[in-house]
């Protein structure tokens, strides 16, 4: 793990990021869009033959499979994921907002409705990346916003089959329909339609590159989440934190991914060298270590402040999408936090803790986004229409006024839209 | 006009829209993003003298240019701008959202913070769609959301001046700085930052083809509002519309643009035929004449409907920019609108009103977009993060849950920095 210091690094230095490498997918994305948009059914299955080497005989997973997979997850599985269910509805049940609405004595109303969206898809990537907690905490806040029909992809194995546990948590969390289809024809077929996946308003999930720039093509046509690139975590440590803590938080980061990305913040010197051997140590036993490790040599990064102020303005500039607060008092700090996708505060919060369990969503901001995005919630499965009326009489207060302004813009058809309602007596419609 | 009925043509042939030609215009604008954000200001300078054939002295409009736009407008016109202001304010105050906090007996805190954006480019269109309404739009809700920075860009005229109602909108509005460069190298300046222009987290405001294409290929770097397409609006009108009003609100929206799409739909034969003939002749007097023309020739539709329920569910496969509802008693409606950017509603509510100045924003989300796009609100200008908090005693009581889920998803490492806090009696730090 690289060594900085705030007294030695210049900033600059210090911030430096590997970019993550991104392929020019775009023409091959780009002719299977078009593909699935002009054949439909028969292009997912030519090229779910083709890319992934699978002959479906179906795309709409089944009844008696999603029950199969149900019934060969332990009951103490399930009841933990059901366990995790109910925590993330009762947290994200608390984004639910209302509409409004102002009136005046004049005879005027205009106010704001919240509407669920009508059809939301849920991407799930394949293989080791399958997570059952990503379908919870992406299909969950949509159950909540009121989504009539949740539609699941995810590409299948070799054998035609999806992952019990994925299959499972869909069924907990509500969906409404799973399809056996991956890749870019996936996100193509939910943003267009075909004969048997129906065309959605928006399309969440993570999955790779192709995955990725489909959702960036499609983007305008239909409504997508942020584009995910590799995970990352800060954490923030003083004096007391516990170094082998801190180390078992940073490799449950680096496991994810060798682009993952772990960084540890301490005002301690005593921190920086302990958490480097629990690293070395703890590392020998972890079972995705060779992930882990290339994550940590690459990506991972310690760096030594000068006090807890300089870590905070650290975080806010690197803007991580999970900050750990590892210090003594970790409410004092949590009003400095200006960019961070999710803030676990004190020892007794790992960010295991979030990642599955406790109730705020796990799709988070990436790779600095958090400077503008935001945590995956109930208002993504929203939209709002506003709405206006005015009486005769409120009308008449403010017709030569909004005609002026419509005026001084050229605009003289929409200054006419205004004064033609108060020019004919014979049509009184008040 | 084109006139359809729901009698003699199917939901596909009323439904079917000429699609805007979109120019591919992104191997040019690739270029120009990358010489902004490698030259920086040297670039902006050349660009603007080769493009817009201007050689500006310096890019940021001086305080002095703003007050002379000021004093240029008529006092008339500032008061309607600044009542305008106040209007718009009012409604999208109480857009304004707090954070949350749930707590439990066990020492379990979580919640969810809103964050105002740092800094937020708002892009005004140059030439005659330069409109200082869309300036309070897209700059208030920013200023409601606590927006600490909020940069203004637009191009120059060819002697290298903004006009006058755009600085004194945007210094009614409170923008921060002005700078006087447009297309995609203002684009390039807001997404990456020159040594003049800062960078900023989220880029607003309607634009051309080149503006367009460079907001969506920055997107994700900086956040964007919406793509705006060309502006439309349906309206439904039952027997008791004014037919002269309906026409004068069709030809609003068709002297924006010939793009820009007006849409009639009806449940009375008279009315239909009435608005035709009142259209004919109301066009005679429009200044913006040729557009409008060109508008309701090639986008305009009537369309015949049997009942007013019909009329609505036309109107929610379409999902209109704005949708008038002058029939008799709107309200019975709204609850039936789904897809709408913002509903107008009775006779006396056109849509110039709200494009101006009743309070609802006018940045709404067009070409069908509505499904799944909202106004644009003070949300637009706001970002989540949330946090939790964990006592020892509520960590103790899920690790083995949270444990036994990490490791069915094959992630022993988050697994174990849940286990590992239990482990270390030495340690206690509750």
């Amino acid at each position: 793990m690289r060594v900085f210091s705030t007294e030695t690094h210049t900033t600059k230095e210090i911030l430096q990021r590997k970019m993550s490498e991104t392929i020019d997918v775009s023409a091959t994305v780009s002719t299977i869009l078009e593909q699935v948009n002009t054949q439909g059914d028969s292009a997912l299955y030519q090229l779910t033959k083709d890319i992934d080497q699978v002959e479906l005989s179906a795309l709409r997973v089944s009844t008696e499979e999603i029950e199969a997979g149900m019934s060969s997850i332990s009951e103490d599985l399930l009841r933990v994921i059901q366990q995790a269910k109910e925590n993330i509805l009762a947290f994200h049940k608390k984004q639910v907002r209302e509409g409004f609405v102002s009136t005046d004595s004049k005879g005027l109303v205009m106010g704001q409705r919240i509407l669920p969206l009508a059809a939301v898809g849920v991407y799930v990537p394949g293989g080791t990346a399958a997570y059952p907690s990503t379908v919870l905490m992406d299909v969950l806040p949509a159950k909540i916003a009121g989504v009539e029909k949740i539609v699941m992809v995810t590409p299948p194995s070799q054998a035609g089959t999806i992952p019990a546990a994925i299959l499972a948590a869909a069924k907990i969390a509500g969906v409404d329909e799973i399809y056996k289809i991956g890749g870019a024809q996936a996100i193509a077929a939910l943003a267009y339609g075909t004969e048997t996946i129906p065309r959605v308003d928006k399309i969440v999930g993570p999955g790779n590159i192709y995955v990725a720039t489909a959702k960036r093509m499609v983007y305008g046509q239909v409504d997508i989440d942020m584009i995910a690139g590799p995970s990352d975590v800060l954490i923030v440590a003083d004096e007391q934190a516990n170094p082998q803590w801190v180390a078992a938080d940073l490799l449950a980061q680096a496991e994810h991914d060798v682009l993952a990305q772990a960084i540890l913040v301490t005002t301690s010197q005593r921190i920086v060298t302990e958490v480097q051997t629990a690293l070395s140590e703890q590392l020998e036993e972890l079972p995705r270590q060779a992930i882990a490790q290339e994550s940590i040599e690459t990506n991972g990064k310690i760096i030594l402040v000068r006090d807890l102020a300089e870590a905070l303005e650290l975080a806010n500039r690197i803007a991580p999408e999970h900050l750990e607060l590892a210090v003594e008092k970790p409410f004092d700090l949590l009003g400095k936090v200006k960019n961070a996708g999710s803030v676990f505060l004190g020892n007794y919060t790992p960010e295991a803790l979030g990642d599955y369990f406790a109730g705020p969503n796990h799709t988070l901001p990436t790779e600095g986004t958090a400077r503008f995005y935001s945590p995956l919630s109930v208002d993504d499965f929203v939209k709002k229409s506003s709405y206006l009326y005015y009486s005769k009489a409120a009308l008449s207060e403010v017709t030569e006024d909004v005609a002026l302004f419509a005026q001084s813009e050229g605009l003289d058809g929409h200054a006419r839209s205004m004064t033609i309602r108060m020019e004919d007596p014979q049509n009184d419609f008040s």
